[in-house]
């Protein structure tokens, strides 16, 4: 079970780290990506062409897989990618960015669970919920589903996959299909800026680069993001100062502001 | 006609509808369209591969062809979404950038045109004049030409093509070859900050999502550029500063706000 | 030798030519580095298929490769540009962005310079030592090492290749191999924004179209963006306000900003 001082203690270890994490994600986000791993003191790297898949993934802590802007040589980067993390033993995130939008991308998200077996998988809840019930569906890369609706769904995948499964909502759920653990801070325009699912999603290839408990990692990293959308939110006017001060807060963040604002 | 009133009637319906915009772009404004459509209350998604146009489509409202960084297989992409756009009855918008500085752009927006039957053209006053003269040049993707200059090209590619047109500039013109609507705000640090000629696309594909009449959609999209655009020079210090306040100017727009500085 | 005279001179005629500068640069920073180019003065544009290559550089006043998010389509656009802009005679710029991380970024440049001969290649120390040195090595698109230790590096790459090599670091170092400016500045938070080293290099493009002594144009943009650095430093309270005031900062600065900030 995480505790705020667990949250303090795997921040803390990030800086001093500064895991290298290896981004083939989505071109929308790739920019507030990188700039929220560097805030949290990470080292971000984006590449994606089959060529050097396997030599970045040697000198990477941790890869994150993200298939919001997907095609198909992106696909092959990835797999390329996903089965050299996987063999080297470093933590594998999956994004499912749109899972449940078009068959393309559920299909696409089953293929890499299969052939790069994730440590991690962190969607909204459409698309936790798309890759478990076919039918369910996704309103582009927006939820319609609650996190607490999807929470079923999550566990089973879980079980299914062997992997963690982190919900992000107006509650974060994190589970490896038996244990739950649920971050309750909720900051309304969080949804409103786009690319901060994928910013979660980055930051969790961070923290499970220096906690090899996936559980563990998983929960840390949405509390981070937590605390810096809390602390953001106390000076933001809309999205756009939103996405400024989150990043000022990611750098920012101090032990002090994890016991002030995260609520477990 | 246009007027105060309908500008803000289809500035409430876009919250409460909030249409799931298809866009294929340009990396360069990938983020920003993004955000522009999140802040007004629409639901963007950005989706290039073959594999998902027809599917994706298939949930959206509207679809946004912008050409900005043109490649072979995004022309692919956009004309498998375009043609189901146009089987689905859904509208489509297409940003020209660079039409004129290289032939490979001006005759895609060609190919386009004929193939996809856009509903709105939206450009900048060199694009929409390299569509109509050949010889006509456009510096990058910057105009190199006022956009009165451009009011009679717009006229002939409206009726040669049945869209309506929408120049973006100093003043914006929008037309259909025989109305012409004008937006007489001007904020000279707008064409200092790159894409907001995307954004603007963009928004036009969300209100032209809730207003089948296209001449009003175009011209209610640039109304609410104009606005934002009023509201964030109020506070920018510089083009950095001016695309945070802009974000939020969209995301905090009011009536009063539309009443106060939209300038018809 | 430069000064802080000709630096004013040089930032005074930019924003008078306002030369087009072609960047094929990659996903992550496309969106700062117009913004950046626009604010200093310059029009940007980004474009990279094969077919439009020959005539994008023929409107172009240089040419800016970055190879930040290769992949093998992009570095056929490269090497086309490269070619037209060599032949044409506009300067080239080259940014290594991770070399030394993988093969595949190394052996790239190798070709890069080989067949397109650029003027002013610009890097962080390990990028650079890794074009000279086999065995060199960098952390993702991060530097291991300090600007200081890529120096002799950095003059034996500008001889053998006959470029002017600029590094960036605690301290900048531009060298042709034989004389060498250094630039003092030092903004610890520069680092910790993505891109801030790809907008050096596109800067370092304008400067050149408009100087073509590129032993002046490489300091000179090194000069502009440590003034940036220094002014946005002032204000910032992170690396997501750094972002927002550095790009005011470059639109805003005045001959007396030079003056006061640059360390020379």
């Amino acid at each position: 079970m995480i505790s705020i001082q667990s949250v303090i203690d795997d921040h803390q270890l990030l800086k001093e780290k500064s895991p290298l994490v290896h981004n083939i994600t989505n071109y929308v986000v790739m920019n507030n990506t990188a700039n929220a791993l560097l805030a949290i003191g990470a080292s971000p790297v984006m590449a994606h062409a089959v060529e050097e898949m396997a030599d970045m993934v040697q000198i990477a802590s941790a890869l994150v897989l993200n298939i919001g802007t997907l095609s198909k040589s992106w696909i092959e980067g990835m797999l390329l990618a996903g089965k050299a993390a996987s063999k080297k033993g470093i933590p594998i995130i999956l994004d499912p960015v749109g899972a449940g939008a078009t068959p393309f991308r559920t299909k696409t998200c089953h293929i890499l669970i299969e052939e790069c077996r994730p440590t991690i998988i962190r969607g909204n809840a459409s698309e936790i919920m798309a890759l478990v019930k076919s039918g369910a569906t996704t309103k582009g890369v927006d939820s319609t589903e609650t996190s607490k609706n999807a929470l079923e769904a999550a566990k089973t995948l879980a079980l299914e996959t062997g992997t963690v499964v982190s919900i992000s909502g107006k509650e974060d759920y994190i589970t490896d299909g038996r244990e739950v653990t649920v971050i309750k801070n909720h900051v309304p325009l969080m949804p409103r800026v786009t690319g901060l699912g994928c910013s979660a999603s980055a930051i969790t290839g961070a923290v499970a680069a220096i906690n090899t408990n996936a559980l563990e990692a998983a929960a840390h990293a949405m509390a981070i993001m937590a605390v810096a959308g809390e602390m953001a939110n106390e000076k933001a006017q809309g999205p756009g100062s939103f996405q400024m001060y989150f990043l000022d807060a990611l750098f920012n963040m101090k032990s002090g502001d994890i016991k002030k604002y995260l609520k477990l």
